[in-house]
């Protein structure tokens, strides 16, 4: 399954987030990752960050498609995600 | 057709960005938009977007599906989006 994600959480919480998610997804830009999951590694993860967040102030979104081939991915100006190792 | 857009860029910009995006998509959290667009009418966003950045410093990326039904949408926390007076 392919995953695009984007979360909006507290710098301290937000801090937390970004690093469990380096190790499941691909930074694409801001709080935005993305990448290949299977249905099992989505479902820990979804676990993972609602431990990780608190539910009452932060929001974490994911958009769950079959295949990568469904969406058509489009950049204007810089792919932020070439400056990953400087971030 | 169906956009997921995520932007980012410097505040003066992405000001800029964040008003004209409200006027034609729905959205969603932080930097995050989403809606229903025609081809045209996407092209035009495309343009006018190129016009509002600085494309060697800011990045625009968006997802574009021939129907929503092609993803499933899951939310933690938050559907910031319900809060969109607020902001």
């Amino acid at each position: 399954m392919y995953v695009i994600l984007v979360y909006d959480a507290t710098p301290k919480r937000g801090n937390k987030v970004l690093k469990y998610l380096r190790k499941k997804l691909n930074w694409v830009q801001n709080s935005v990752f993305e990448g290949e999951l299977t249905e099992s590694s989505l479902m820990e993860m979804k676990k993972d960050l609602e431990s990780l967040i608190n539910k009452e102030h932060d929001s974490i979104i994911y958009y769950v498609f079959d295949s990568k081939s469904y969406f058509e991915k489009v950049i204007i100006g810089v792919e932020k995600s070439n400056l990953d190792t400087i971030i």
